[in-house]
């Protein structure tokens, strides 16, 4: 038989080497006990927005309609920030005003988008630095619960929220594209904020494509790691449909010497 | 429609590089499949009991009553030392007797307080070296599944159990009083064993307060991170009720040279 | 009242700094929403393939039967290297064909064995990078839904995957053993691939051994770590049923200057 297990999702910057994440979870299946909570990941650097605002983006189609997704990336906490809550494409966010739902706030059509605003949902007490555990927990789980979302609290105008800069590629007269590190995992490959359309535009295959970042220049996009020699570095479009630098069997980031905000440049190469 | 998912909490030093925390929960979930099994960490810095009975005072709370929290620090596993049950305010823990419930025991009226000895309930092999996968993760699974917690082992005296010391502020006859530093969170965050009840005794408002730590000085109780300049120190009674001092935007243990057990003082501000 | 909740593992090395965990537990619950799914690690070291087939071997028997164990640590993907599916002692594992499954498909009698193929269970757009996600999370997902096992894909020989050698101990003449450390735990504690029976061929007490590592002997087993003085080295046979050396209260791997891959000896103490 199949039961109702409601899906909410955790991606913050708390770690897990507090009690931070695990209280969270208390709190929700204090009043939602069927929930299924996934964490996306607690390990954004902390305070970075720009990093979490890339991942959800990657992420959250992954999960089924229906899913609640929450993000705590929050330096401003107990300050007179806004709390949002959006609903796009079946799923609903949670997030601090504050760029993290860059590329949600971006999808048309918005189903609804909403201040979060309803304090009989929060825990009794709320205090003043851990609105993930005091009010993000308990309004996802009474939304798992199947209380209306028109309850959160009063609609707002999607173009009054903060939306992060520097997301797009920029593209130089020549058709050069200018690109940057976007993030980088854990195996040290280098994501950067460059499309399969923006590819597209310079090149069909993709074969003749020269790719410069910190000094390096790689040649071509290959279909996956291991179709060059250990050790060389190589350019592919990773997981998260974004161009990705990358060394076949080792830490790009370290042998590169490329950090996250690296600039990264992709053009056609000369015909000679 | 519901059904009943009984709540396992663990609380370990193991950490999560190894398959230690995993085949706890394939030893819980092969008695009880539906068991919600959530972790409160697995971080505690090896064999740091004091910084784990801190940790479940501060997060037991937010679970539902009938939770079922396994706290496995165990430096003495294997050896003649005792493993105890205790029921509290709704919520059962099983820990080793080595002084990580010692605020549990504190609690008035400990509700039924037990040896952990019922042999039937362990796995069939117990080995010398991880009695969490032998004994707790299988004794915690029988009570999900609801066989009575008398059955677990012979009734004990709480006064029998092992405390942890240097937990309570002390006071000096100004008034001062001298705390310590019980855990540094991700963000460098210091929390102190300071309660609020603490400050209230020298200060309804927390404006006319001096508190000095590792030859910094801080004046008066901020609401929250965001509350002074980037960069600034600021104390505040953080989100486990406790004083905290902060670095807004930075990492107070880095940045002030503070480390764990690292003394505080808090006195009141001489009028001139 | 119980329901089933059928139940997946995860053995990765992809960290859980990244999004990668979360998304593939996205995709399972998108197929089989009341999936209880577990981390057994994801913090192998990166491709490295020997860690995790010692881990899986470790593991799997603490799961119930008719779990659903993946591994992915896989530094071919996007190459021609096969996926396979393996049923053995009442537990499926699905893995690339890379030594993963080695101690697996050493058991008698395997139940099945099979070319991970079924295209209709993938995700509809399979990515270069990411089998993880696209391959082997919807194909778990697919089994754990009650979809037979034989339409996974065409029966292989067994003889056919790729095995890893240097698991086995070697034996000399004079009847010492010669093992191997496969795992260093968060402890610091040294795994061998010495076996119980490997010991019991030398000594049925364990009491008049020699074990010689990095230049330190240690003479007899342990029951425990805390039978020995702290800071003591200690040899005793771990929850892994494997000879461990350990320092009581202590880290050996740093202590004694030993990591993975270094070589043990044990022989049979000389009669004076």
């Amino acid at each position: 038989m199949t039961i109702a297990q409601p899906l909410i999702t955790l991606l913050t910057d708390f770690g897990l080497q507090d009690e931070y994440v695990g209280v969270m979870k208390g709190v929700i299946l204090s009043i939602q006990p069927n929930a299924q909570i996934v964490d996306i990941c607690h390990d954004i650097p902390p305070q970075n927005v720009l990093a979490a605002a890339s991942m959800i983006e990657a992420a959250y189609g992954y999960f089924p309609a229906g899913s609640i997704h929450v993000l705590v990336i929050d330096p401003g906490v107990g300050t007179q920030r806004r709390l949002i809550a959006v609903q796009a494409e079946g799923h609903t966010f949670l997030a601090p005003d504050n760029g993290l739902l860059t590329h949600i706030l971006k999808k048309k059509p918005l189903e609804d988008i909403r201040l979060i605003d309803q304090r009989e949902w929060y825990l009794p007490h709320v205090s003043n630095t851990f609105h993930g555990r005091d009010i993000f927990a308990p309004v996802a789980a009474h939304l798992a619960n199947g209380r209306p979302f028109q309850l959160i609290g009063p609609a707002i105008d999607p173009s009054s929220c903060i939306l992060l800069n520097g997301l797009r590629t920029r593209y130089s007269e020549d058709g050069t594209i200018h690109g940057t590190i976007l993030y980088v995992d854990r195996f040290g490959n280098l994501v950067t904020n460059v499309t399969q359309e923006d590819i597209d535009r310079l090149s069909a295959s993709g074969d003749n494509l020269i790719i410069r970042i910190g000094g390096h220049q790689i040649e071509g996009l290959q279909r996956s790691y291991g179709f060059v020699p250990k050790e060389s570095p190589l350019a592919l479009i990773g997981s998260r449909g974004r161009l990705e630098i990358a060394i076949c069997g080792g830490n790009a980031a370290q042998k590169l010497g490329v950090a996250l905000a690296a600039a990264v440049t992709i053009q056609r190469k000369k015909q000679d």
